[in-house]
């Protein structure tokens, strides 16, 4: 696949140990990226972090991730080299609160992962004192694409099945994680083609269809 | 309607004479947004640029705009304020060969008015020179929409009569258009709201739907 995030790990890294930040939206709906991220990259999270719902567990808070520790603060995750926002709300805001955790991180030189609309990468400061620490921000949904759709390469032997859904957390995204780890075991072969910002960050690559400029959408979804 | 595309004046507005760059694409279906700012802002057009086809008229080139000339250059319209690209392609960039025409309309301190999805404002030499010069740089599909649909202040009295067909010169806009004339005709309130390039131009405001970020299409059309 042409699009890939280049700074996400793949599957099998074990080196990524992630913290996730979902502090105040500790829910399955208003942390949905946090829930399928947990539930599906399991082994890569260390801990959730929300001071508001300290010492429970994921498993308790999203019914996924078992006996991963939701924590106070980011020092409560020491291992962690990754700190995933784990909120993409409609609208795509970072809370103002959450800055101060995100300098924290840039301190201890760790990636940044974000699928808010608003990105980081284009916060000034935030970006300063990445570059000065050496620390590293990803905006999933950042993307160029200026391409339209030529009827390029498509390979009528390959089934594609496309979920269809209305927006945000309908489960779309489940539903072709199931299908394509069930068509796996059943011997077939099957990938699941991310096309929002969450199967980005759990499979490694995609486009993040809904922060692409209409025009382009066909030319991207091409490339997949 | 609150999204306005201020630099570009209302129809009615006698003091704006434009120029229309259309250089080696003077076919209806090429240059679409030329052939449709001829049919409906008629009195604004002082000439056509092409030197390929210099010496003709609009009408026999586009089939509107009657004896406009068409010339071989920015020279031949002395009187134009205004230059206006002609075309909007799949993929919408400038034809390299016109940058120089677009220098000699800043050193005249024209206001240069594209519906291109590259974005001249975002040349920096070429805004190094409009800077300079006082030239205006207007970019009609440039938009920085990040709202959603709230489903508010919706006119369940107002009648809306949305066209639909295949992308790119296919006669949704010409639809709206004189549908808008002939009910206005009939003695209606009617409005055409424009949801594209040539349509912003023609009627000086609207939203550039196809270069809006496909989560905020919602939000965007709402506002209009």
């Amino acid at each position: 696949m042409p699009y890939t995030i280049d700074l996400l790990p793949n599957q099998g890294d074990s080196t990524q140990k992630v913290a996730i930040l979902t502090e105040g939206y500790s829910t399955p709906f208003a942390a949905k990226t946090a829930n399928s991220f947990i539930r599906y990259r399991t082994d890569s999270v260390v801990g959730v972090i929300d001071k508001t719902e300290q010492g429970k567990t994921c498993q308790s808070l999203f019914g996924v991730g078992g006996e991963i520790p939701v924590v106070a603060s980011l020092a409560d995750c020491p291992d962690a080299n990754m700190l995933l926002i784990g909120i993409a709300p409609p609208g795509g805001q970072l809370p103002a609160e959450w800055m101060p955790i995100l300098y924290e991180a840039i301190a201890r030189k760790m990636t940044i992962v974000s699928g808010l609309h608003d990105f980081l990468s284009e916060n000034t400061a935030l970006m300063q004192a990445a570059n000065e620490q050496g620390a590293t921000i990803v905006d999933v949904r950042k993307n160029d694409e200026q391409n339209i759709a030529m009827r390029e390469n498509i390979n009528h032997d390959c089934l594609k099945i496309h979920t269809v859904g209305h927006d945000c957390s309908i489960g779309k995204m489940v539903v072709s994680m199931e299908l394509t780890r069930g068509l796996i075991e059943a011997g077939n072969d099957a990938k699941f083609i991310a096309t929002g910002q969450t199967g980005i960050m759990i499979s490694g690559e995609g486009a993040p269809i809904d922060c692409v400029k209409a025009d382009f959408i066909s030319g991207t979804v091409e490339k997949l």
